[in-house]
């Protein structure tokens, strides 16, 4: 089975670089949301809808796999939300014909952003991840469904996302595809033109971008993400493809200081085995 | 350096068994936390104080690894929480000096219970646990430090907190002690005598406690985790050391069912190198 394109066609920098095969793609996601459900003993699934293209990619997968009956997608608008967020999302529950539920989160985070004066547009944007992870969780307990995510491999490395908040799921089909590549499937499978064609945003403060936030575009940093990640790639070897030094460093050093956002709380060894270094797996536990 | 009591002193089963060597544990508890927290160029921590022994803990191994300045303690009760619980973080606390805060849940839970009236206790046990995390993450922004997890090794095993919530930190230096463990250890590090004297409670209902909603003390099933993980006694093995039968499954099926709180969320592997299957460290990542 095969996931990219051949190496033939496959030119090794270059727009097409991170070209996947969207059948085979969409196939294997499909299977991973319904299969993982089913071995935990669930038939549906919760998400978050934000009115952005990867919260609507995961839409449309996770009603393929699971029909469109066992899917609520729960959109959580902040007062300062834009109304085209609402209206995107909701394009996705009439196209797709899912389960909805609409949560103003605002009554819920004012108390805190009241009670620090000083609170910065980040910490803001924690708190509001945090709360809308709280309420998918809650939505899943109350609907018998496991919560799917939505984060992509993009955000994931370069941290650009709230650990124990839009980070958190039970499963993550999009976690292996760079955002050029949601862009790519998203089109294929039929995602809405309109959340297409938007600048990917946070939508915590009018007129954010996350390529303004970043610094960069996703096409600029997904296909050095690859050849970095994918392709190990050393620095050296980068910029010899083209990449100027100092991207490539700072890309570098966001993936590193992303590390923890990837891994559960480290607990100090003290026993013969131990929660995160040796009991990891429960294979052997058969009897 | 030996953590637990050499073979010969330790008995194959009975009371002695979990039985750890506090100064040594002590030590290696408080450079784990100094440790990590400089690695990541933190001085200082935050943790929640519930009045209960284990955040009791871990506010007095980071008050010894820091420095109580350097540490925050943070009382986050809920309107039906026990007045109990706050005078006892209190002890901690002015026994400390580390510094302190007091945040009021109840208005941030208040509209997600009211919208939902059929809400169990579960649901509003896992909302109030995660408004708390997100408070904490808040405040380590806010006075630049790392949340310190206060979860102990028994409650991991059985699935006792919720993921996301009181299970979620940066560092948690309790995740190999179990509850046996934490008292020993509160009681040698001078944890005062009512906290550790009282019967283990989430405080969420007036007269819950952990025991009886698990359904057996915490001393009867360490003993039994023990074997089972640190030992890997199979099932057999536990009933011929006199375990009945139904605790010995019982006490391995919430393990297992429990197994995704202590792992992080599903990714399906698409491409040449996948987060959580084979991008995991970054140490070659030296160029």
């Amino acid at each position: 089975m095969t996931l990219m394109l051949e190496e033939a066609e496959r030119p090794n920098s270059g727009p097409h670089m991170l070209t996947i095969d969207n059948q085979v793609v969409k196939l294997v996601l499909t299977r991973f949301i319904h299969n993982e459900l089913t071995k935990a003993g669930f038939q549906k699934a919760v998400l978050g809808l934000s009115g952005g293209i990867d919260s609507a990619l995961s839409c449309y997968l996770a009603a393929t796999a699971l029909g469109s009956e066992n899917v609520l997608a729960v959109r959580m608008p902040y007062q300062a939300s834009s109304p085209e967020s609402l209206e995107h999302a909701q394009l996705v529950i009439d196209n797709l014909g899912v389960q909805s539920e609409t949560v103003d989160i605002t009554p819920m985070v004012e108390p805190l952003f009241e009670a620090s004066p000083d609170i910065s547009a980040g910490r803001k944007g924690n708190i509001m991840a945090r709360m809308r992870m709280t309420i998918l969780f809650d939505r899943s307990a109350a609907f018998k469904a496991l919560v799917i995510g939505t984060s992509n491999k993009s955000e994931m490395l370069l941290g650009y996302g709230t650990i124990y908040g839009d980070l958190a799921s039970a499963v993550n089909p999009l976690g292996d595809l760079y955002k050029t590549q949601v862009r790519q499937l998203a089109r294929a499978i039929g995602v809405p033109q309109p959340i297409i064609d938007k600048p990917p945003s946070a939508d915590l403060i009018p007129g954010q971008t996350d390529e303004s936030d970043l610094g960069f575009t996703y096409a600029e940093v997904d296909r050095l993400l690859y050849m970095l990640v994918d392709e190990r790639y050393s620095t050296d070897e980068c910029v010899e493809a083209g990449y100027p030094r100092s991207f490539v460093q700072t890309a570098l050093e966001m993936v590193r200081k992303a590390q923890y956002k990837r891994v559960m709380p480290i607990i100090p060894k003290l026993s013969g085995r131990t929660i995160g270094h040796d009991f990891r797996y429960l294979r052997d536990w058969g009897t």
